[in-house]
């Protein structure tokens, strides 16, 4: 069964003043800027509901990943003891999908998205979002 | 940039009593029952600093998911006004990742680790797994 394959076709695409990896913050909440959500024509009919104000997902593809990693230093500190990835956030990883929590501050009817705060660098494809359920509907 | 296509190598597979989509409640807190992450012998290293009791998220692939839908009717309830799939948690949608919270309930050695409330069907290929960042951390 997990011996499949599966193919992520990328739904958008990432516009943002990060342009390298090393210009992000380990985590969104440390400083990352405004981006874009650039959505590709065939699915801007997807973002019907979306509304300002609202919180979403933004489930993305680290393009400039390590894809062999097993294990890190969490958040990239030498001094920290090594972990497997998947106790961690590290973009390193067997499949490197980004996880995003943002605010959405402007839809504009062509597809584009102004979110708040992303730190993927310019060009990360998008491959999905997903709307956030209150926290009570969560758990 | 966009036009690019990423293949995603599943990390292990779900085992759940749920054999069919029709018995997945809505949302894992609605009564998912327990379930094992069976991970593959060569991603077992990535588990190393996973505890029990600790919250995680798990990625999954909806292998029968439609990954042609861009609207729907929320929750599946004709009787709602269709939406946008990014504006939902529809399984189906064109990238059909799942996302699940969950909490640790065993960990063996060979890679077997049990969670709950896991709301995939037995077979469900998993393709990620990563910390819960605490609620301080993530905004």
């Amino acid at each position: 069964m997990h011996d499949s394959e599966y193919v992520l076709r990328p739904v958008g695409v990432v516009r943002s003043p990060l342009k390298s990896r090393d210009e992000c913050s380990k985590q969104g909440f440390e400083g990352a800027p405004d981006a874009w959500l650039e959505i590709d024509p065939a699915f801007v009919a997807a973002l019907d509901g979306l509304t300002v104000g609202r919180e979403i997902l933004v489930l993305t593809w680290f393009h400039q990943a390590d894809r062999d990693l097993l294990k890190v230093h969490p958040r990239g500190d030498p001094n920290r003891v090594m972990r497997g990835v998947f106790s961690t956030r590290s973009p390193d990883r067997p499949n490197p999908i980004g996880l995003h929590r943002v605010e959405v501050l402007e839809i504009q009817e062509s597809g584009r998205v102004r979110v708040r705060p992303l730190e993927a660098v310019d060009g990360t494809p998008i491959v999905d979002i997903k709307s956030v359920m209150l926290e009570s509907e969560e758990r």
